[in-house]
């Protein structure tokens, strides 16, 4: 179906799907200020190679990981 | 309407559209401090193809998205 | 009244008002750190044209809102 | 008295007075990188002129408002 | 089991392993943007003698740390 | 006891001992990374006398005393 959402919802069943979560998250605006899907390829094998374009890229992460833990109690229940 | 907010509710119906709503926050101090849309244009050409650019502006829209869902209680009920 | 305070209160009207609030408190410490109002106008046109000087700015101001946001109860009463 | 603490508490009469402690903690941590009050004296004429450097500056305040904010109930009560 | 999660829980027994843990947050995000184990080790000798890469590196860290200690309730119970 | 834990709690008597505690938790990633001690000395003679690492240091200390102060529920009982 292509109206689907990229995003129904902030639940997954696992922390660990939860992570895959935030990653996506965190690529998304990415792909939303450069929608050339050939440019982000480019890019990446520059900043995969830089440390601290890495660090960066891990705290975008690790910011959108905190929203889907909150929005899934921690995976407590 | 011309006095229309920008920013009527931080209430959306759907996470994706609280994503799209984090995105215009990010931007809104953006154009309050660069008010010429010309310039923006400019600047986004540059920063569009600069990997640590991208992920800085990602950082924004993941600060952003934290208040946004949490104003909707993660979308949960 | 030349005592009154810049921040008596982190209550708002409505969103957009908290968003500029959260403007204020961004711009506060740098008067704080810069008082000469000059020189802050002179790095303003340097900052408004390097984008990532804006969106380190732009990041500043979610931080605030997110406080303001939360104060408010999101505007959701 | 000498033994007396610098962050006795983070409860303050006012939002105004929250942000200032806020500044104050933000300050402490560069003293105990830096105990030289000769040398901060000479960096921060640096720093002071550099618009990124104040926007930093600006951000570590405004994320011990959050924790000071938040100890106060946003100082509703 | 090859199926084990790298991610089963976000609950520690102490506050040590739960800093642990938010290094091992911090890494798998740089892991999933530059799989090559060679190259990551290479680039760390880099980032780990630049002081501000340790910092940033940190600070991803301190985020994640606020993630598993809210999880657990910051260990009080 | 050789097997003392580095991070036993979250709680401490004080807020100015939960700061120090922050710096600790700061500096505690440092170390995993660049464990050696010698290293960090050098590096530290750096990053002291530039502005913005400091101000970067700084920042991560605000992080973690956000968690430090919430783990302690702002020092409020």
């Amino acid at each position: 179906m292509t109206n689907e959402s990229w995003l129904p919802s902030l639940i997954t069943e696992t922390p660990e799907e939860g992570y895959e979560l935030a990653v996506v998250l965190a690529r998304k605006a990415v792909g939303m200020t450069q929608p050339d899907a050939e440019v982000r390829k480019k890019l990446r094998s520059v900043y995969a190679n830089n440390p601290d374009s890495l660090t960066l890229a891990s705290q975008v992460v690790a910011i959108h990981f905190q929203t889907v833990a909150a929005a899934n109690n921690y995976w407590k229940n």
